[in-house]
């Protein structure tokens, strides 16, 4: 046999053999209920969700059939877990954060302060460790989940006054979730978590006097800046991580491999693109808010990041303490960001730095 | 109708009514040949193109069944350009800076000195107008790329002695392509441009005394330590953007929406886990390059930085002097890194600064 014959039918080969029929018409499809935490048609983060859902439609030609139902539409926001581990629906759209009630783990999947950055973490969770100990605490819960979606490191949020010192934090009343909440409240802020579709009302009326969200493009919509003019920069809190695509596992054992290798490859298009997405509108969305709505731009200084600094790293013994395996997650990610944030230290943020400076990028 | 049910039927609707059926076995299928410019299993760009290849199968389940050639299995690493204008194979994996000899425009979409690092580049390409303006350069070859693979901002290479002031790098002889090289060849650096496959037998013959490739997982293979000890990390020359899934133009416009859907979604996924699976790896090959073959890891300092910064300069004014597309390209690229670089150094370089300085990462 030549070799390039023998090269075409090693590679057929592979693959070739065992081709199942995927659903040719809807009554025969895998049918998947989606419950999203988003409202409907929420710039950013809502119509990524939508995004998905028709895209796992599309890229299995329809042998996989989605319904997708924002929040409030099917089940409440923050009641999407119930309704995917009872397997009532079978997948939900969320921050995995917003279940450190159940256990303080979930957390890592989503953001930590002073943690990894969206590439970083996917880093992590993809190719050192991270799915596995993703679906330990999952399958706990009798869930599966895949990242998908991402905000990249979030704006430090708004404020209906400037934080010069970290003593401008004392009895400040803020919505702001997961252990960057826990991190504020060791600084006597008053911390709550609300889904996305109540803070407006809640900044509005004076019950919370600071939030964040996640940057210009996804929170120019949320018209934050009607009662907080005081918008910052980087904050310590969600530095990046992912969202979740949190799967029935009965469900998600029950699919075929080709069914699985779909949705899998779906969410993590959609993981990428959503970040892409904010990262190219955000500027345009940062220009409108200062011009066109008089929003103030600042950053955190020194002495309030060491401030945060400090109160982290209590906030991180604390949440080893609750379990085995909150501290295996919590010393698994501690250990990959120093592995991983090393090399990118030295190489994109050392490159970006020094670009910025040369073009005077700021 | 219920609110729920008028949601299910729409969300059915919108997808439900043209399922055409994928085929079901490998005799009716389409076939995708791919010609690459990298090594057969080359740990990092090799291997990930081969796992593109094999993954385009397994999401279309099986109808798309391609052919994966390594450089020099079909043809050469350098001749797959032409073997897919031509229509002789269906696409090639390579960086499509290998081809500014075709047309300068080619290196911003892979990656130009002083550019976009590969989140910005994401955003650029998929949400700013980027691919329209790779269509238009690639359909004037006959050809159609989407972005797959991408490294993340490379090291700055390989030399046999420290890179002190801009002074030493007059008359070295170094493998470094695209705009890089140019801007290299600018301070004094004869350059050369050379597949990967080639160029440790030039490092070791002293044919070239310095080269760059990628980072330290996927140079470690490349053992360029046996001749040159000094590794510098970040480097001017390659910050990120991405290599190419680049396909017959023909060809990719006679496929289904389904086959393209299905390569699209296949071509994004690799492209994000590439840059991933490195970020995960290049900690622990920095390691072993330093603990194991005794490589000494350097950084640029600002004075030569300056001299890349003056040459980039001049590099991107003689580009836009080739031709109205070259200057269309370089103008949308450098007005979408000023605009999607900005709120990035605001955020999630700012955040890396601080929280590298806090918890003591370098």
């Amino acid at each position: 046999m030549e070799r390039r014959n023998f090269l075409k039918s090693a590679a057929l080969g592979v693959t070739g053999a065992a081709l199942a029929a995927p659903m040719v018409n809807a009554q025969n499809a895998t049918t998947l209920t989606i419950v999203s935490t988003w409202p409907r048609d929420f710039p950013g983060l809502g119509l990524s969700a939508q995004r998905l859902a028709q895209r796992i439609v599309e890229v299995s030609n329809g042998a996989i059939q989605t319904e997708y139902f924002a929040a409030g539409e099917r089940v409440g926001a923050f009641d999407v877990f119930d309704e995917v581990a009872s397997g009532n629906s079978q997948a939900y759209v969320a921050a995995d954060y917003y279940w450190i009630g159940k256990h303080p783990g979930f957390a890592y999947f989503t953001s930590v302060p002073f943690g990894m950055t969206t590439p970083e973490w996917n880093s992590w969770i993809k190719f050192k460790g991270g799915q596995d100990l993703w679906d330990k605490l999952s399958g706990d819960f009798g869930l599966k989940a895949l990242a998908c979606g991402a905000t990249g490191a979030q704006a430090g949020g708004w404020f209906n006054k400037e934080i010069i010192s970290p003593d401008d934090l004392q009895g400040l009343k803020m919505r702001i979730p997961g252990l960057g909440g826990t991190v504020m409240s060791k600084l006597g802020v008053s911390t709550v978590s609300l889904p996305g579709g109540q803070i407006y009302e809640n900044l509005v009326s004076g019950a919370v006097e600071a939030t964040e969200w996640v940057g210009p493009y996804n929170d120019y919509f949320m018209k934050f800046y009607e009662a907080a003019k005081f918008y910052y920069t980087a904050g310590m809190h969600e530095p990046g991580g992912g969202l979740a695509f949190g799967m029935n596992a009965s469900w998600w054992g029950s699919l075929s491999k080709y069914e699985q290798d779909v949705i899998t490859a779906c969410c993590y298009e959609e993981h990428a693109a959503q970040p892409e997405e904010a990262g190219a509108l955000n500027g345009e969305y940062l220009a409108r808010l200062v011009n066109d709505h008089g929003v103030e731009v600042r950053a955190f200084n020194e002495d309030v990041w060491d401030a945060f600094g400090d109160a982290a790293e209590e906030v991180f013994e604390e949440t080893r303490d609750h379990s085995a395996l909150a501290a295996e997650i919590n010393d698994a990610f501690q250990a990959g960001l120093k592995e991983i944030g090393a090399w990118r230290a030295a190489a994109e943020i050392e490159f970006s730095n020094q670009r910025n400076r040369i073009l005077g990028i700021a």
